[in-house]
């Protein structure tokens, strides 16, 4: 059903985006709700970890998923450079964790010292405690798209840590804040 | 804080996947919780449309988006086919638009009669009437991943549609089912 009139749209400047550019799309696509997660690697020897938003759940079969992360990071450097990785994805009740692991300035020592972890038995990364689910992956392609690297991988073990219960509610980027599904 | 008890864990099988392995993935998977998305493309002069809830903001700069789809499915074809696509995100009350568009038997024609829609001007694909905000985008890369295609773009034109109003929602993906954030 085509409705004639008009849309409203801001065009992106064709050749190089100019920055007006960057903040419209900043502010448009903080529209997209995500659930959060947070990504683990071990890399020569030391345990690295960040929340995400942007992961997929790529292919069934062979289990497969993706995680984007800017090229620029520590944690890129890291996954990239390990090979293995793990998603942990997190309930609500695990705000403070994602807060944490999500700021600019978390240490290189100590940055797990305060959240309760085990290791996975397929990757030997962090899988936090608590999480909804959380999946051991190993790197089958990785693929650069703008300023960030598309870590692509099979799934090698996988498990769930937390029993539903009446009110629980993955934890859910929107917006530029944390939220949580109605009941 | 390392905990000594081992992980319950599924281990996936080594080379070829098993269908235990795959359910299992399955099972876990959904407890991603995801925005809901309507993808769009014009391609041999026909209208395309799916509800997707695989897709990210890859970067800011340039304006970066990646959707995932079936390979084997017509919106892949026609998405790959025609290298230009729009993304409308949904809100809570469009549940009746994600219905219909996610259902393996739309039909080729009149997909969209019973849509709002206005085509976009940097694309001309549809953007439905009411949404969160839309992009649309021309693709930079295509990439193979398992069983998926992952179509990487440049945002080229963007807007929104709705104004914010107190209770509302984007639609949410979580455990099978469509969801609202808590207000």
């Amino acid at each position: 059903m085509e409705l004639s009139a008009p849309l409203d749209a801001h065009l992106v400047s064709p050749h190089i985006p100019l920055q007006e550019d960057i903040d419209e799309y900043r502010r448009l696509s903080a529209e997209q709700a995500a659930g959060v997660a947070v990504v683990t690697t071990v890399w020569r020897g030391r345990d690295y970890a960040a929340t995400v938003s942007a992961y997929l759940s790529v292919s069934y079969d062979p289990p497969t998923m993706l995680v984007s992360l800017y090229e620029g990071s520590r944690i890129a450097q890291a996954v990239a450079g390990s090979g293995l990785w793990a998603l942990t994805l997190l309930t609500a009740e695990q705000k403070r964790d994602a807060n944490w692991l999500a700021s600019p300035g978390t240490p290189v020592e100590g940055l797990l010292s305060q959240i309760p972890f085990r290791r996975g038995p397929g990757t030997g990364c962090a899988i936090l405690e608590g999480g909804l689910a959380y999946f051991e992956v190993s790197t089958t392609a990785v693929h650069e798209a703008a300023t960030h690297l598309l870590v692509v991988g099979a799934v090698t073990a996988m498990g769930s840590q937390t029993t539903w219960q009446p009110g629980s509610s993955p934890l859910v980027h929107y917006a530029g804040d944390y939220r949580r599904l109605q009941a």
